[in-house]
């Protein structure tokens, strides 16, 4: 029943364990890479390798950069006093890529989950609180998911700058566009109801 | 708005070129290999070299093979002169996972399609014919795909083998399992109607 040779099984294989790829998948690509040329695939070889040896974590924000200190960071224009707190590094390029949002970001590698050892010590926090004073922030937004942990992470971090003479701001839940009322889950239309805003 | 490094973005676009993955599937590929081990990377980017280096053709049946002939033409226990006749590797892998074929395959390489300059001269058909002479083969079954170039494909190899002593033969088109009649459109219930055995 292995009707493939075993180097095709054997790409097969590690293309199916990727994420959102299942066995057809990784088949087709792997099809697809046999016809292409052999430049392409050495390209796309090299690519992989390389953000091995080249991507590293900003030492600042916590974000993937090529260099030191990220792009965000280094960008002067972006030093505007607000910090944007999030889980990861893929939170962060959603909120870039929406272009709703010109300050700088604070990367936490995760939230806080007890039951999986994670403590705040095991999040990027200290060098949070580091970053509000050398930094001089005045807004620290909590861009954490509306998971139990990324609720749990936000109260936390709340309770912690409470004290300090910053604003701290969560960002909105409730309906997402294009969404329908009728179909939303309970849940969402309670935040949706607790987040509403007066009409100006 | 390019919120990631160089590096990571040059991946991200490649890997979004592969067939059924997009910008975002690409970039939580992306993410997941960052986050992966070094010695995982490369033995993935040392797979997508080795198809290239070590895959070819199998020189009988141009099935994919890391040798001269597949494992399948090898194979003594499959010469029962039978041989499925199928467009392209993704099919014969197809057959072959199904458990439901036990003889040879030819893979064409592809469908007569004059609009694209593929004649008779660009499948490997002149090759089908020598091997049903060395091979001795007594029963051809045709399984291109129920498209007007599969089926043209299907009509032409039918001309050309109704006057050899060899049994040749379709596979069956209709209601696929788990399909529903009430769904399924026209020209397969048509065909399904066509194609329907008597019960014994």
């Amino acid at each position: 029943m292995k009707a493939n040779p075993p180097p095709l099984e054997k790409l097969i294989r590690k293309l199916a364990k990727l994420p959102g790829l299942g066995e057809k998948s990784a088949s087709r690509i792997a099809m697809h890479l046999l016809r292409a040329s052999r430049e392409e695939v050495d390209s796309l070889a090299e690519a992989l390798r390389q953000i091995k040896t080249q991507i590293r974590t900003c030492g600042r924000c916590y974000h993937f950069t090529d260099g030191e200190i990220c792009a965000i960071c280094t960008d002067p224009q972006r030093a505007n006093g607000t910090l944007c707190v999030v889980e990861s590094t893929a939170d962060l390029v959603a909120i870039e890529q929406s272009g709703a949002f010109q300050g700088r970001y604070h990367v936490l590698q995760g939230v806080l989950a007890p039951l999986d050892g994670v403590g705040p010590d095991q999040l990027r926090i200290k060098e949070l609180i580091q970053r509000l004073e050398t930094e001089g922030i005045q807004e620290v937004i909590l861009a954490t998911n509306p998971s139990s942990e990324g609720e749990a992470t936000a109260h936390y971090l709340m309770k912690l700058l409470q004290n300090k003479a910053i604003k701290v701001s969560r960002i909105g839940f409730g309906i997402p566009m294009g969404g329908d009322v009728k179909y939303v889950d309970q849940v969402t239309i309670q935040r949706s109801l607790a987040g509403r805003r007066p009409v100006d």
